[in-house]
């Protein structure tokens, strides 16, 4: 199993000292098999400990409602750095930094990045601590390396599903991307926000890759789901119910835009957005989906109807052109 | 499409006299393709609708939380009588009384109950308005005809996926029981929690047929669950996060009852109870939920691993028997 960082003694530290006496451990679906462990370590404490089970994908969808129902004094957030500017339940986030080397599959990278001089790179909250020594790797192959920072993110260079800000704040001065971390998920993220050759450095299967031709079949696949919503007449724009998800003033701009383009619209609350919800509604031709931008973005196959981000919805009312949300990236709000 | 009665008129008086300004639409899933309909009556009164697209099984499900984060100021709750004692947001329950003739079903299903003479009636809040008149067709055909009232339910005779107390109020009165409604559901339970004849009078698919193989093999796989979570080393209680699922003091007894028979136990807090979110936790060997005790039970082949009810755990602690469990009714809390 992957190795990560789970800083135990800091967690018990916390606990005793925020005097906590019921703790909630919150962990995304990778991190969940260390669920029961973690939670012997925060009873050693004294604390009563409850391991939130539902599905958890990123810091936007911090357990506070669930906390403050079942009387908790103390949320771990495992796995995300912060996001929500406040919490109403004292939180703790463990980044759960990993422990594994990335040396041998930024090598493996570097041959694939042979055509190009000046990199960026990016990646997850895991391995921020790795980007210098992977910088070192590059410099010392010749490469002009930059590491964006927007001022968004918590650490430079990193990226989150949902926000690429700091490898958009460099597009324009580097010829090609590489990702540091595990899965396609948010290479893709950074292809699509960048339209930049980008390499994954992928240090648990040990190998390089690259992301481009998904991340081209991606375009295709937007391209068309816009187009099909041309031709919808009823829309269901989604509010999402998390709390790092919600946009109750932005649904409600997207639902008035489609009225006067003609189209019947209503809101639909959501927490989870899955195909077999969506599949529910048989009057609804297609949905726009304000919670998430990922959620529909990677396979929009599994949904049997176009599920489109904000602004793809603002293409279908012609407030907005697919040459100018390339440029400005897929997932800009 | 079946045909329900969603008592449009009342709902638009309703809003009118509360002065709704937003108002959340809640429905199960069978009746959630009438979600867009209904968003525009709700809308022809002047509010804003907005429609619940997540999963929603009963009245313990009520989206209170959901509303309080949209600032709804009424949620018009489908398909289920009342069932919370106190709604934080004003409620209205329109309990989607089925306009349906059940009385060729009823005709098809005395043929089956030809052995018996006292038959006890049951069915969900969508029929309760045809019982006297099921009750007239058996007493024509020379049946006793007794109809349950333990005083917990809205409706004498009803039952709901978690409560068959009219049911096992008369089971000691009557030979079988004749469930009115659709689909296998209910009807177990009536089996279940009474352990006689049960027929179905399905009205959707016209037909009348018997439960009691379905319930003997169900009975089978319970006893074969609690026999492996003897074996089981490690526990996860699992407490619910619905409104009407929540049984924390239940849980903690639970569990408390568990560490003392030697199994390492921990409270794990979930919204929906799904075999993908209990697969996430490899160490767990055996899971006990308190939250729906219907979400497992029916079809445990789902489950990778045990999920018992309470009193099945309490069957692994040594505190109750098989057979007395049995004999009080798979469902008694």
């Amino acid at each position: 199993m992957e190795q990560f960082d789970f800083e135990e003694e800091r967690i018990k530290q916390e606990i005793k000292r925020l005097k906590a006496k019921r703790v909630l451990i919150q962990l995304p679906e990778g991190l969940k098999p260390h669920g029961f462990r973690l939670a012997r370590v925060v009873e050693k404490t004294g604390a009563l400990p409850i391991v939130s089970a539902d599905p958890c994908y990123g810091g936007c969808d911090l357990a506070m409602a669930e906390a403050e129902s079942l009387g908790v004094n103390l949320i771990i957030h495992y796995g995300h750095a912060k996001l929500l500017r406040h919490e109403r339940v004292p939180t703790i986030y463990v980044e759960a930094r990993a422990t594994i080397n990335v040396d041998d599959a930024v090598e493996k990278a570097l041959l694939l990045l042979e055509k190009w001089r000046k990199i960026g790179l990016a990646t997850t909250v895991q391995h921020v601590q790795k980007l210098d020594n992977v910088k070192e790797i590059l410099l010392h192959a010749g490469r002009t390396v930059i590491i964006g920072d927007a001022g968004r993110m918590n650490y430079p260079g990193q990226v989150i599903g949902c926000d690429y800000s700091n490898v958009k704040s460099i597009a324009g001065d580097v010829e090609a991307f590489l990702f540091v971390g595990g899965g396609r998920f948010h290479a893709l993220g950074v292809a699509l926000s960048t339209l930049k050759p980008t390499i994954v450095a992928d240090p648990y299967e040990k190998r390089a890759f690259s992301v481009d031709e998904e991340a081209r079949k991606i375009l295709k696949q937007r391209w068309a789901s816009i187009e099909e919503a041309k031709g919808a007449k009823t829309f269901a724009v989604l509010v999402g119910l998390k709390p790092g998800q919600k946009k109750f003033e932005e649904a409600l701009i997207i639902k008035e835009e489609l009225q006067k383009a003609g189209k019947k619209t209503h809101l639909f609350a959501v927490r989870n957005i899955t195909p077999e919800a969506l599949m529910n509604f048989p009057e609804v031709d297609a949905y726009v989906n304000t919670a998430c931008p990922r959620l529909s973005l990677d396979d929009p196959s599994k949904f049997q109807k176009p599920v489109l981000t904000q602004n793809e919805a603002f293409i279908v009312v012609g407030k907005l052109s697919w040459e100018k949300l390339c440029r400005k990236g897929l997932f800009e709000s």
